[in-house]
């Protein structure tokens, strides 16, 4: 197995920090040619004309992970790569990812945001060595936040702001948590009217967190906000940032959450599954798997008085364990 | 009742463009204090580390509301003024707007974020004249977005991009709407966890609005994305933007939706009421009542080749009428 010496990684970080801003300049530039004070050609007007939102995002998705691809093979042509566009025209869905240098992108999250030019949409390049993601870039054009990270060297918001934001000290999580926490989830694709489906065990969950405290049978969890973004990457970003506390999610694939996970480790949070396992109140709280499509990610803390940051993030995976339910997503053979 | 000529109303607009930047800088520079890197002099760290978030906000709010108020009062001294802050600490809540040129005023909306550095929060400035809101301008400083629009002037971006985004043309509303729709909605602080109570209202709404087509008794809706904020004034902002097709919600006060809805109603959107009418098919399609508390917006729409534009908001009302409960918001005495 490859060794890469820090000073190699370093470059490696800056190289994938100019690839999310060059990647994002090309999202940002697609966007305008839809917009109506884009300078579009005449050729482009007339495509523009031609196809729907959805063909044209399509196009624009599978151009940038082109872009990315080309670029990374002809500068690191030793590693491997892994994108959502490609992957998803493969046949097998099976977990790719194994102790080799490999890069794992999403070229456009946040799609739906992106048709609908909500500007929550990014591109996520994540680096992945040892089978963990080392180095995360997250470039969000349309709100011009750039969010990237470099096992040892911090995780940042636009190269010069660190994370968390607030630091000076890096709170504690809230003693009644998740009762003052700010927590993010999304609906999702799966919509199936079915008792126990995805769409249900969801909504369960979310009103547990949301209902007073002593409602819904004791699990009433009295959150202080509940978000939806529609980027699984942002979600991420933003808990890296301290702006979200808890993030609870199923479905996901890698190159949603490798940048992520990797900006949001790096900034000391903590991210493990999102379905609680069987003794949810003594169980060890395990490190994510890359692969696993279940999440749950804590904000990075610092101590109180009276327990260490960890202590208090692993205090507010078991009370979000004690209210939520069971996802349902597995890979293909898995 | 005084009239006001274009020239006066143009000069009202600049000054309020203004106002906002100013205000959502001292949003800004307040936020900076708490960050880690803030420049924050020894007195500011040491009346942070005393107080919590939650006063520090308050104080902000009030300064805000404070600085805001002063420019108008010695700017315009016969013009009426309407804040967030100084009305909730009036006894009374009753509905104050009349024909006189009125200020309604949010020094911070998204709260909740504010506190927790989510960047979703703005400074919320309206004019109101003959009960209409003429203008409105939306500052959000940590995204580098300011809203505005003054009646016969256009609604914009920065000032300088039109909204809605989208105008070449401008797409008419989805031939299935709410399927294809970008829907925005919000939990709110209602969280009681009793059968019949708002949350509990909210919440079958939202499941009807997303499940799938033939699902929820054949209620469902399949929107294409749900997304909560938790900011009514930039739900309304991204609603003008035409990146959320509906937004859909009770409980907010004029202050939250004032400058908003005028924003909304310059880019060609359509507010009406959130609560369906007994006769949800056929009664007309009322504009909203600015102190109703109970909100439904479309975005702007283009004609199609067998409709108006006006023609698919209405249509695409009634399918959200079709979708949701009443809710249980009133005024104090109303």
């Amino acid at each position: 197995m490859a060794e890469i010496s820090r000073s190699e990684l370093d470059e490696i970080y800056d190289f994938a920090v100019q690839l999310g801003q060059d990647a994002g300049q090309m999202l940002l530039d697609a966007a305008k040619l839809r917009m109506g004070d884009g300078a579009a050609s005449k050729e482009q007007k007339e495509h523009i004309e031609k196809e729907n939102a959805v063909d044209l995002v399509t196009e624009t998705d599978e151009d940038v992970e082109a872009y990315i691809k080309s670029q990374i093979t002809s500068r690191y042509p030793s590693h491997k790569f892994i994108g959502e566009e490609s992957y998803s025209k493969g046949s097998s869905r099976d977990y790719l990812i194994d102790d080799e240098p490999t890069w794992c992108i999403d070229p456009l999250d946040g799609t739906v945001n992106y048709i609908h030019l909500f500007p929550m949409f990014c591109v996520s390049i994540g680096f992945i060595h040892k089978s963990k993601a080392i180095i995360g870039v997250i470039n969000a054009p349309f709100l011009n936040q750039s969010f990237s990270a470099c096992s040892g060297r911090g995780a940042w918001l636009n190269g010069t702001q660190k994370l968390p934001l607030i630091r000076n000290p890096i709170p504690p999580m809230p003693e009644n948590a998740p009762k003052g926490c700010v927590f993010s989830c999304e609906w999702g694709k799966d919509r199936r009217d079915v008792p126990d489906g995805n769409m249900h065990r969801k909504i369960e969950s979310f009103v547990n967190m949301a209902a007073e405290i002593g409602g819904r049978h004791g699990r009433g969890g009295m959150v202080h906000g509940v978000r939806s973004l529609g980027s699984a990457t942002l979600d991420l970003a933003y808990v890296a940032m301290g702006a979200f506390d808890i993030w609870w999610e199923g479905g996901c694939w890698e190159w949603d959450v490798a940048a992520g996970i990797a900006i949001l480790q790096e900034a000391g949070g903590l991210v493990t599954t999102a379905n609680p396992p069987t003794n949810h109140t003594n169980a060890p709280i395990e490190d994510v798997r890359l692969g696993s499509r279940l999440y749950l990610a804590i904000r990075p803390a610092g101590p109180s008085s009276t327990e260490t940051g960890r202590k208090s993030q692993e205090r507010t995976v078991r009370e979000v364990w004690r209210r939520v339910r069971n996802l349902d997503y597995s890979r293909p053979g898995a």
